[in-house]
């Protein structure tokens, strides 16, 4: 590409992947074109991350007296607004619209509001407003995202039975809430409405909860679901949820029944659906069957010579910052100023529910040498009154190959831990750095000189 | 010392310098001996760093909720019961003085609480209940630590004007507090009783407030404190402080008056009081006034040969996680594990009341290049209610020298902070770096990634 590079570069999709594409696109000197269907900012600003993080703080309060009141330290009320907070959270949400849109703007990013119904060789055909549109091409970015995960038994029916964007959009919080799925949306979701005084019952098919993380965390997961009151099974397999009488019905294998207000399926993320003409172009898919038509890339994040796949719609990791690093990077590819393979460092990720978790890298796995420490000695988690959990390391030939943390306030370290993993520090080097005291980030400190140990 | 090293090791004063010290001997295989007249953990432990943390985390609800509460998004009450609180703190206390004391014997080091009352050659005499004893040294090394600073128109009188520690262990909080200081003590002591319900007022001689750091910061702090109706006042002089009638009356310079049930003089430290005996082993002070002996040290952490002077009494960086640093390196050098000078790291600071402050390295000056970015674009902190403040990243030939920030949980970037200033990064690699989204520290990556201008 480099002695070529590409003069039009059409996006599409808006989220974190395509919206850096398009502005670094632009930065680059390209043409941009932006297709988006619907909102800017895709599933994170709209009915994800950010959402979940402001019914999550906004609630936090709930549980910081909680904590307390547990103790005796504190008595009192906190009675969250919830009709007030979503108005509040669509404001939020508006003005970064708002915002985006002048970004793109003031870059020359021409914004397109349409459906992308067919891709050609050098061509994109877009529909939007009743008009369509043949969009040329150099190059193509598509973000496509992707979209909740249903099965049959298991499925959103638009009455008790929803989806996370309904559920995030709740003005009242039900009196009860069926949760299936224990991944970072479904616990996170448990411990927004739990706060607000919902009776939680989360279930999970995988034997433990949090099932992507390290064994160890689903113990700690357990332990504070357990003291909060919700009730959390993973393992048990899911009949059928069905709404029945304006409620959800939720039939666990071997013929346990719970009823409750409402029931969100978070059991993971489809493939967005398959644009016609993308196999013609070239491009492959992971597996022929919808559901799981994530687009194969390459090295340089190509599906097809100067087709790009970026974001959750390529099946490499389904996170915000993924994308906006892949986005950023094919963009830059397109333009000529990237030649080498698509090379990110690690890719933190992490839970914001109660408990926080994140984890950078690799899990340990029996045999690995680890080495840890435990909150219950920090004096911010003590003080805090939110002891349970640890940060663990595991390490190959002396240097870090992965972090992981569960805990009070485990999610602020993962920028700390995407460094420390990225540069694969010794020992000796998280000997030298001088942490502050006191911080919850002294536990990780403790866990990177711990002993190390051969895991179980 | 390499050819010979130390194999009797006296560490004086258990505080974060010492205790490191005598761990770090003992476990480099030197027969140590720890003497402490107070409590271990010194300072740090008992009258700062951890009881203010434990006095900000159990009342953080209230102003969660106050936070909230000001966007009609929550109602309700939060009321600490501040006797309960300081019992707890005392029991986590207690515990960490006996998890420190079993660590000690456990690692063989003899622990002798008593006065040091006199330095000889080699030789550190002590006294402690009516007892006296000689203890022989190969290297001795003094980990004295400060005391509160106070002057005669501003000094504590036992009765309504008094020092950190008692207002630490107020168990009601009083209707009214006038603290002298607004560095790191007087705004975290400001921020705890503001959140009980004290009417706070705050002076300071400085022409702004938090004066150590950038004055921008100052600005920031100023805001939050009207807001939240603290009483702020920087630049203003002390006239006298007084307990009158079993108040605390201040009286500015101009006249003004303020009274109130209680106040702080929190103004700075001293240096401990000058050991006799040490001036004739060689050692030297910063100047003669006991109130600014801090004693002087070399490239080594020497202050004469085998006497080594580390933490507060040296006057380098009052701060605890210095001390223990320089604690680790005096011990090492005494076992001739180290020989080069005393280098360490940057070294992070931070203010953990409302809103919070951390700064490592260099403070930006007029005619620097920085960049920065407001929080008020993080997700975060919006979703918070909890907006104002900025991160800014001073420059020098193309790499960090030195980051500040203050706002919503500025102090959970300082580990961070602290590896990309003791690494001088480019702007390049914070550019590699995939942070987490969202997250608080992607305003300290806006302000890495921000077009960099000449400070006003």
């Amino acid at each position: 590409m480099t002695s070529n590079p590409a003069k039009r570069l059409v996006v599409v999709g808006a989220g974190p992947g395509g919206y850096e594409a398009a502005l670094t696109g632009a930065t680059a000197g390209l043409a941009v074109t932006l297709v988006e269907r619907g909102k800017l900012g895709g599933t994170c600003l709209n009915w994800g991350c950010i959402p979940t993080k402001h019914l999550l703080a906004t609630t936090l309060a709930v549980e910081a007296l909680a904590a307390q009141a547990k103790q005796k330290l504190a008595s009192g009320t906190v009675t969250p607004d919830l009709a007030a907070i979503q108005a509040k959270k669509k404001k939020l949400i508006a003005a970064t619209h708002s915002a985006m849109a002048a970004t793109l703007q003031k870059a020359g990013v021409r914004h397109v509001t349409a459906n992308l119904t067919g891709v050609a060789p050098g061509l994109a055909q877009v529909a939007g407003g009743g008009e369509t549109e043949d969009l040329p091409f150099d190059a193509l970015i598509l973000a496509l995202g992707s979209r909740a995960a249903s099965f049959p038994g298991v499925k959103p029916d638009g009455q008790a039975v929803l989806g996370v964007a309904p559920v995030l959009d709740f003005t009242e919080a039900p009196e009860s809430l069926v949760i299936v799925g224990a991944g970072a949306i479904g616990l996170e979701i448990a411990a927004v409405y739990h706060r607000l005084g919902t009776k939680v019952t989360l279930v999970d098919a995988a034997p433990r909860l949090a099932p992507a993380e390290d064994p160890d965390v689903a113990k700690v997961v357990a332990q504070v679901m357990r003291r909060q009151g919700i009730d959390a099974r993973p393992g048990v397999t899911v009949e059928s949820l069905v709404t029945e009488d304006g409620r959800a019905k939720l039939t666990l294998a071997g013929g346990e029944t719970i009823l409750a207000d409402k029931a969100l399926v978070a059991i993971g993320r489809f493939a967005a659906t398959v644009v016609p003409g993308l196999a013609d172009c070239g491009v492959a898919f992971a597996d022929p069957s919808p559901n799981r038509s994530w687009i194969k890339t390459g090295d340089t994040l190509e599906a097809a010579p100067g087709i790009y796949a970026v974001g959750d719609c390529n099946g490499r990791v389904l996170l915000a910052h993924a994308a906006s690093s892949q986005g950023v990077y094919a963009a830059r590819h397109a333009a000529g100023m990237e030649t080498g393979p698509y090379a990110p460092g690690p890719i933190p990720g992490c839970y914001y529910g109660s408990p926080e978790i994140m984890r950078v890298g690799a899990i340990a796995a029996p045999g690995d040498l680890v080495s840890e420490a435990a909150f219950v000695a920090n004096p911010i988690a003590q003080a805090h009154a939110d002891t349970p959990g640890f940060a663990r390391v595991a390490w190959k030939n002396d240097k870090v190959t992965g972090i992981t943390a569960v805990g009070h306030g485990a999610s602020t370290m993962a920028t700390l831990a995407t460094v420390i993993v990225s540069q694969a520090w010794t020992r000796n080097q998280a000997e030298e750095l001088i942490f502050p005291h006191p911080g919850l980030d002294e536990t990780l400190k403790a866990a990177l000189l711990g002993e190390k140990k051969v895991k179980a």
